[in-house]
């Protein structure tokens, strides 16, 4: 962790966001913001946090990922469909305070995967969301986590991702 | 959402509060507040924000919708469900609060609904529970949300709503 | 609860933190901390709260409980369970608050129990996280909650739960 560029180490001298440009050096591609039905918020932000909606694995519209893992999802599947989420996530965050560097700390962030009885990797596949908001944020993407493995997800996702961060004011 | 009456249109002029006018007017009813079981509370309040407990669909003590959505229970119970656990959420604010209109802005919903693992309707249930908030509250009502489909609920309750809402000091 | 030892009436007179004297009377052992793998955090502390990752019922890093509820692990197995969960999360607080007294108030728990589709007590088994947390901080300790059954959790654990504290500046 010592060694993580921080964000005050990625100044890149021209006028795009820090985040921005570590998410283009990462070669991360944020697809969103995909924004919920009314009268749904994809983000609140209230006394110095944003609560972000659950963030599927979409693109374009399309769910990228159905299914239960631990049946018809592989792990590498889940993990690559909860970066998606992940990065969705960023978008909404990035629509709602107009620039993703105003994020100071991830606080929790909670990774439901639909999963069969059997299946006890959910930690496994939610990484893909954490690393995503690790690698953009270093120490501040660091975040508190819950991992559950639930019968069934909205549209046959595979993974759901819900966080909150706290925004500088 | 531009047409919606605010709080502030629906000015009664008596001394009901502008929120239970409102429900009023829309013919739902409270049939709370139900407490749970001690040690828990139905309501914390922390520096402006309410943190409410799971609210289950529950009148007069009975659970009104019982099963699994996807195999005994169909969407319209599970809406009507979700908007009675909305209903009760509002009965136990009310009680912790002193006055509904307090509210200033809910923040985030958690819905959570007994599916089949076929089932991937939750957004559409949930609604239920969301509708009710919108439609007492206007644009205050609206929130952040994660539908999850679970295994199982208490006392079989086809669904349970969690949320927090941000109050006026 | 009126008659309930608050932790200012628990004052022992020594240097020992009034809740380490209360976990010591109620003859309860805290096993962790156990850590979370990188990059997560096992507690987040922002703007006097708390935020908890999820806690397994581990002990020596082993889970002490796996299975799932109504199938193969029964409901006193669960209690049990949900304790060690309650232990291990007090275990983190202190090691990021450096003094469990620094807890004002509990704030929300979220308590997920891997469940078979007809298992239907999940509040009885989180009440065995939720006695442990009343029963070392009286008042304090009360909590909105909801118990939630769920597919599978990670490892196989039977419980998994997780929380939000206030806490002294």
């Amino acid at each position: 962790m010592a060694s993580f560029p921080t964000n005050s180490a990625q100044k890149t001298g021209d006028n795009k966001s820090d985040c921005r440009a570590r998410i283009a050096q990462l070669g991360l591609t944020l697809h969103g913001p995909h924004l919920p039905h009314a009268p749904l918020l994809p983000v609140v932000v209230h006394n110095g946090i944003a609560h972000v909606s659950g963030q599927l694995p979409r693109i374009d519209g399309r769910i990228t990922c159905r299914g239960i893992l631990g049946e018809t999802v592989s792990i590498e599947e889940g993990v690559e469909a909860a970066g998606v989420c992940a990065l969705n996530a960023l978008s909404v965050l990035e629509l709602a305070l107009g620039d993703l560097d105003r994020i100071q700390q991830f606080l929790r962030v909670t990774g439901f995967v639909a999963s069969g009885t059997n299946f006890t990797e959910q930690p496994k596949v939610i990484d893909g969301a954490s690393r995503v908001f690790h690698s953009v944020f270093g120490e501040a993407g660091r975040h508190v986590r819950s991992a559950i493995g639930v019968a069934a997800l909205p549209h046959g996702a595979a993974v759901e991702v819900e966080l909150s961060v706290a925004i500088a004011p």
